[in-house]
């Protein structure tokens, strides 16, 4: 065991290279009796595509799906779920000189160092490729927690470099490849990522992700944390550096008396927890937010050695990214979903016949931005 | 299995509630051979020990440790080792209304809900008194990994509340109970700890840990990075609400060309990666940074609710930690003990054999607060 | 993690040598709210205690349990359970000259290899003195298992030696020493044993244990089957050569239509499955059958090695079970009762929303005997 | 997980079901650097194959293995390995009744009460198809086992139905359908076969599985003891009812003057151990030996229910194996070989330094017939 699968109850092991023949999943302990269609699944998948503006890679990949078992007339049968991607634009000359040298801020170097040996061409395993497996089979847990708990997941851009969005609508995120969710900021962002693409450099983000209707009970209290499991699946994004739930790091100024949410019969009256309290969901929105670095791959003459260990000047003009966190929110929220299906299936596990009289309660505020504590979107 | 365990390899399971007979782990998977006495754990012990000084909880708790398995004649012999750790002072009465009520910021109402039974003495399981457990069992961690690897972990506080702790030198580290590593500001700090004990508030705090002579491939590449998994143990500790690595969320602002770490044939330039480059070790020092949340029992009135679901005034009087981040530089240093000596073993199950003639090269600044990228501290 | 935990969902995570401090375990997972009493934990633990008879190891241990953590109020609360037992009667002496040879049979040989180190006395953490941890956690999936499900676990001696034990009453098997379903064989088994430990050598022994109420559904498919998990729970008790489930090794001369159970409206007609078909539980009884070598620790003289690899004529005078099959049942039964549990567990955390209308059947035949298949005994 | 990936951290998930479009896995852990071509498991997947005589099912299923990653120019590169078989032979129409009817001794009945859907299509996920997949990855186990220690895993068939067949020679194994190691009595059992087979009725069999060459310390000592994954790993193969270790059931019969087997500086001088003593390899062969119950689905009737629970006859005339242990040697080599090599990881990863002066030694007895007790095959 690799570290190639994610998920105690729930889990997914991934496969493939950047250049190799496909990319895919196994998705074990899937519940039985889901409907799910390989269209649901396509579309998932549709928004993390590359090629779909001239802000993100060119690579042409269809990236489409097949679906080669534990499907049965439309159901989960329960039994092991393969998805399968075959890889289609793979320009292996592109990558030529990475075989020999180290990209700055590349997977590269430790890479080789670990394996003695690796699959060069497009980053081979580093490569943000693999992330689609994640979001296909990040499609079927989302569905099962809408279809059985009503629980919605939803992310967006919230900084792109110096540029801080505002949070106006989830319905403007949808409307724009950035995941933006303010239309009137966009042609901004636009100009920002042409400069930014002619310079030859790359530039970071700030990711924010949403579960909302998620029930009190869920995570476990000490190391297995809700939170401390989100923050290892959003850690374990390519590019993430940072996490945070909740107020994150702007708790470190707060008070007891201003961080604490205060509750009431009709709900909690804040959410600078994020929705997790000791590790277990509260019934509040979930509340996640990351940083992606940026892109290491870029076009412009970077010092580096070569497998020799002798000085060379790298530079990388394959197709590449230069903001991957513009593609990072439907990563981001596949992500949550597969660790809050897992701990939706461990908690049914150990508690599955508790039941108290006290009543549940909600986060008061709306859903949207006045759901997110402001220290943390700025 | 309810998240108690901690690690794949060299696994620690823990248990014990606040006021409960004791608390302790079983830690399974150390190498063979390695030379360890009981003092050396109670030296770590001593060091995250409530009651030392006036800025933490006033508990009287010797914390004890007993090794009840796994070493023979001063060595480990590679079965299990258990520690125990006899709970001395438990004044249960300090704890009587939180039976009935749910305090504001704690796991009290999640563990309800969750479990339909909890242990609410001293807050029970959910007690930051489990981190003993935690050091204990890193201390064994960290001596294999600094006999072995030449691995050394170190800590300190950056910033308490508002002030920011500017990282003068280790050797200060140790010299006042807020593990700040300037001694110039430590009047500030009592002053500012004394005036919030006074008026029964709490305040976050900011840690930085920094693993030095980590070896160039640990970790692996997908979902169980070497990153990752340090996000996940540290998003595990209590109250911690943000994790960063490395640039950490400096990183959305920074261009590849800043963010990306230069390499000559002398080492890196600089260490934005903080370590860690596609979850794989660098050889790089390994820097984490972590917010703490203010501690959630105050003495304060705050809004809450009954198990009944009726409106109650909380405050809590009970013995505690007006800042918890006081107390756990000791304790996010042995949680990346535990990542690293994990992944050290993870890495020779698969790669034992591997070699390569590629000269390994590490930072080229010296260790301590040159080696932390300044965007990060503050 | 190195094989000292046994179980997915409920975890035990065992410590301790034959002669160190304490022996004892964490369980993680346990439901929360079932009611346990140290004494119904003790109440197991000293039916497999040693010295309650000349035929079994005259070494004086209580084996009194202490409850850590995991009760409060007598009831689970879904937090770690540690149970601690502490050694008493350790004549260290017994086995002085066993630190330098490898006794033939035991596991000294391998273990001095693997480790380089071991804690030689009394067998260290090669004793069947562990077995006692795996008996008190058992005691409380028993109980859950009883409670939650009606399910009944039950084991006997089914041959010692030479000597066939016809199964007669369930009644019988408390009533002696041996765990005879037969009181009007005891004294053919006495003298038997006594002859036997005149002799200084040891003898086999056969063990069946049986799980009455198992509903069907538990398992797995694949690999993780329930009787493969109940194969590598047996074969992971000290001693056991063999395990078969149902008809077992006789199903090797069946045709189709004899070992294939047979079903109508009723009931299954037979039970040659042993309760378990394609991996899960079929709402048969589950039978299981396993085979315990001999002692290795015999007072005769056997030719052996010592370290340096020198022939050394080996014998051992410690105080030994000289049919260590005798306190096996109770084992046998608590390693089932955990594989059962930890499947319960697993089947409603997958499938705990699965329903059908399909009539759920049961064995015909009484419980006991007449349930387990004849050919499988002999 | 739903019990469909084997292994720690050489690691298995399997997935596919018999008429769906594919079956294969994902291998995660296999250490880079090992020289693997599609050919060498192709040949494996060759042994087994059906359709290669007139005594086994008559599919037509080529088994053609692709590699889908982890793989580049000839050598593994550390990470996951996809291999993947598509099905060719899908004749959905074999199995139109049993949709509604449950086959007697088959996985039908449990398979819908567990999961109340079900891809009933060739038995589906229950399908002994599934075991390609595990002949696959083995291949990989067994070679780099090779290689890397020297270890050869050799099985065979030692009894079919009434006719126990003699051990003669490894290099007669190969040379015949039933892989027999003795040519003369080949003609035996064909014409035991043909009749049985005009009968349409099924048979058991004993399979043996010996590895050669396996160092001492490999294992782990309580619950994931060596012979315990052993048999987890055998009881996991469909229709596998019994699994013995070494002198297995005839342990119960033996002494411990006759069992424990002594060792002298030239080697042991018997192997009643099987090679595993205290869940630790010796040094010696490592003896399995398994029953394998007759195919459940028969031509002849038999009562039975369906899904409304009203008695039906049922009868199977699909494609069957008369006699599933004629295919299931080179399964259970695969199998011995994906314990061994996890086994030699896991000592590996804690163990890795330990070296002592102690000599090693292996046994006596030539490989072969001589090496396997005899009471074990009767």
């Amino acid at each position: 065991m690799s570290g190639n699968s994610f998920g105690t109850l729930f889990s997914v092991s991934s496969f493939g290279e950047s250049h190799g023949p496909a990319i895919g999943c196994v998705i074990d302990g899937c519940p039985p009796g889901l409907p799910i269609a390989v269209e649901e699944i396509q579309a998932e998948l549709d928004r993390r595509k590359p090629g779909t503006s001239r802000h993100v890679t060119q690579r042409r990949e269809p990236d489409e799906v097949e679906i080669l078992s534990g499907v049965f007339e439309g159901v989960t049968t329960g039994t092991p779920i393969a998805l399968l991607i075959r890889n289609q634009d793979q320009r292996s000359r592109d990558y030529g000189n990475i075989a020999e040298t180290f990209r700055p801020g590349h997977a590269d170097y430790p890479y080789w160092q670990k394996y003695g040996v690796r699959d060069f061409r497009g980053g081979g395993r580093s490569s943000a490729r693999e992330t689609a497996v994640r979001v296909a089979a990040g499609a079927i847990a989302r569905k099962w927690l809408l279809q059985r708990h009503g629980v919605v997941i939803r992310g967006y851009m919230a900084q792109l470099g110096p540029i801080e969005i505002p949070f106006v609508s989830w319905d403007e995120v949808g409307d724009n490849p950035f995941f933006a969710p303010d239309a009137s900021i966009v042609s901004e962002l636009e100009s920002y990522m042409d400069e930014l693409r002619k310079s030859g450099d790359s530039i970071g983000a700030r990711i924010n992700v949403v579960a909302s209707g998620v029930p009190v009970g869920w995570g476990e209290p000490v190391y297995d944390r809700l939170d401390a499991d989100i923050a290892h699946a959003m850690m374990g994004i390519n590019a993430v550096k940072g996490v945070e739930i909740g107020a994150g790091f702007a708790s470190i100024m707060q008070r007891g008396t201003e961080h604490g949410d205060e509750m009431t019969p009709e709900g909690f009256l804040s959410n600078n927890a994020g929705g997790v309290l000791g590790g277990i969901s509260t019934g509040q929105d979930i509340l996640v937010s990351m940083a992606i670095k940026p892109t290491s791959s870029i076009r412009l003459d970077r010092r580096s050695i070569d497998k020799q260990g002798s000085p060379v000047i790298v530079n990388t003009h394959g197709r590449h990214d230069p903001c991957v966190g513009i593609r990072a929110t439907p990563i981001a929220e596949a992500m949550l979903a597969l660790v809050l299906i897992d701990h939706a299936l461990r908690h049914r596990a150990q508690c599955g016949d508790v039941a108290t009289t006290t009543p549940r309660i909600a986060g008061l505020a709306p859903q949207g931005r006045q759901s997110v504590p402001s220290p943390r979107i700025r």
